[in-house]
């Protein structure tokens, strides 16, 4: 299965001609998964590759709205675009993010007189007060689900902390299991952790034959893991004629942040394929980033030490620093810095830096 | 004193890399005053020679998101590249629109934790049952401001439609009065109209110094309309040494609507130097268009005949339209056919017609 991802916006703050507003997805076999939505992410879906009508679902990392304020428009734009065939009802739209984010959807839509052709959820995540300081938390007065629903509105469950203390499962289904995880910053935010099921390894053909069992239901029995017995009465274990299992990748994207909370998101990340954490300042301005809520690539690199990421892709830059394309001879500021400051961290540890920029697509290729 | 209008997006429904959503920006004198702010907004800001910071008042026409969407990030990003220095306080940013637009900008900008370096006060436009069918009216429940107002927010005014039965006063001042009036659209949508005073003649020099007055404080007071008295006791009237008065100018900017209510818009359009309206669809579409409350270019014209305005701008497209410059030859749904049908109905009324683009100034001189 083909899995990739796509940077529709890398800069911090707010969108710029030359960086847009965060908002990156998550493809794999033709599903889109969008995870954070700054104003103008529907007109760079639109100079992608990529289709708008193809998302089903969005993950909001936190409230700033420089990953949020492009949510209301893109949901309308999707329904604009998306074929009013009645015959054919179109799939919701399951959306995941921290507590106040259905009253968001619910104002901005509802006021704005805004009809979708499909249904939405909201699914909120119940922060915990000691992701931010006590400014950035949110009093129940403001997220009090006052006006009615909206007419596309579908009941959203409402995610805590599981018992663990350590992570959120918002799904799993048969392909996927997909947790957040508490990151601390100005505003309560989180980060994502898809994880993609181990599959059985692919059958020994010549085993198989050597053994007299010709294709047939028996060997989807042995490729789902179960035993097969042939009419000789012999069993055959699955281990006899499978190759080994194919792990599944796992994908890490963490939202704004100058920390994680507690140990055991490292280990949810632990070996990611893709480890994506912003890198707002250089290393030089890190008591600044910090006082922001914000990493530096030193600090970014080392959670990708401490989680063995095998790749790190910075985002989320200040506008200060223009893409390496724009960059002119005696610009200060250079992005490119920030890879070397993440690459110095990581030496010797064997975890790739990547510099995301907006439409790059990384490939997610399956461990081999 | 110069006064231009640049327009910043021209699509109607989404904005798109073609074509902004809707927002433009009426400049007098470094002052800027923005109607509209479809998302992207702010960007299309940056692209143009305007400073986002110049910003003073915005006017919202309706609720659409393709109008409104792009004003919280907008007013955060100009908060964020404003000067912090506390010495210096900055300037409130009036905000006229329907009602419902407080409530809007209070969940927006309050559950995004958005904090600005200035003060903003909403005022509200109380619609009319008539101004659109009910399904498009917003229930007291829609509105009910539930939340504490935003830290920044200053109050507003709420403003009725004056005893005429024709209009809302916004406000007037030194320079300008400004006035709302009713379009029929799906929601209820406004068109505003922007007088400046006219301003008293020049003084004639010669004929000054015939009377044996030398400039000084008489000066001052013949120009501001009152008689002065010689030494000799003889009493000059204003009259006697001014030229023409300067007549001001009119600008009438009207959201998306399919007509306007009743007949006083007409009157207090009467003459505009720039009527700007929309024209969603060609005169082909009629039908589509008036269903989806919006006007062609035939009925944009029709208005602009009947306020004996000096120039018509059309703008607002259906996305289907490409800019002049993207269109190649056999594409169908060429926006120039857009002038060219209003151009046939105005034929001898001698009102010119403009087609807006993206990043278009348009200049507004005196008249002479
Ligand atoms: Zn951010
Ligand atoms: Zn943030
Ligand atoms: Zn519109
Ligand atoms: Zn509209």
């Amino acid at each position: 299965m083909s899995m990739d991802m796509t940077f529709l916006g890398t800069g911090s703050a707010y969108p710029s001609p030359h960086r847009g507003a965060s908002a990156l997805v998550l493809r794999t076999e033709g599903e889109c998964w969008l995870f954070d939505c700054g104003e103008g992410t529907q007109t760079q879906l639109m100079r992608s590759q990529l289709r708008a009508g193809r998302i089903t679902k969005v993950f909001i990392s936190h409230l700033h709205g420089d990953h949020l304020f492009g949510l209301p428009g893109l949901l309308c734009t999707v329904s604009l675009n998306s074929n009013p065939d009645p015959q054919q009802s179109l799939n919701r739209v399951d959306i995941y993010g921290p507590r106040g984010l259905r009253h968001f959807l619910r104002v901005t839509l509802g006021l704005t007189g805004s009809q979708l052709l499909f249904p939405y959820a909201v699914h909120e995540l119940e922060p915990t007060a000691d992701q931010s300081p006590e400014e950035g938390q949110l009093g129940p007065e403001m997220t009090a689900e006052s006006g009615p629903p909206h007419p596309q509105e579908q009941p959203g469950r409402t995610i805590s902390l599981d018992t663990s203390g350590e992570c959120y499962l918002l799904f799993e289904d048969k392909k996927f299991v997909v947790k957040a995880f508490r990151l601390f910053h100005r505003i309560p935010s989180f980060g994502f952790c898809i994880r993609e099921h181990d599959r059985p390894g692919r059958l020994k053909t010549e085993r198989l034959r050597e053994l007299g069992l010709k294709p047939g239901p028996l060997y989807g029995r042995l490729k789902a893991g179960e035993p097969a017995t042939l009419e000789s009465g012999r069993v055959i274990l699955p281990s006899e004629v499978l190759e080994d299992a194919i792990p599944g990748r796992k994908v890490c994207i963490l939202g704004d942040c100058s920390s994680i909370l507690g140990q055991g998101p490292l280990t949810l990340c632990s070996g990611a394929d893709i480890l994506v954490h912003e890198a707002t300042l250089g290393n030089e301005h890190r008591e600044k980033a910090v006082d922001h809520g914000h990493s530096t690539p030193g600090m970014a690199a080392a959670v990708a030490r401490a989680c063995c990421a095998r790749r790190l892709v910075l985002h989320h830059f200040s506008q200060r620093y223009k893409p390496s394309s724009l960059q002119k001879d005696g610009d200060e500021d250079d992005v490119s810095e920030l890879k070397r400051q993440a690459e110095d961290a990581l030496l010797d540890s064997g975890v790739d830096v990547t510099l995301a920029e907006d439409f790059l697509t990384v490939p997610i290729p399956l461990r081999r």
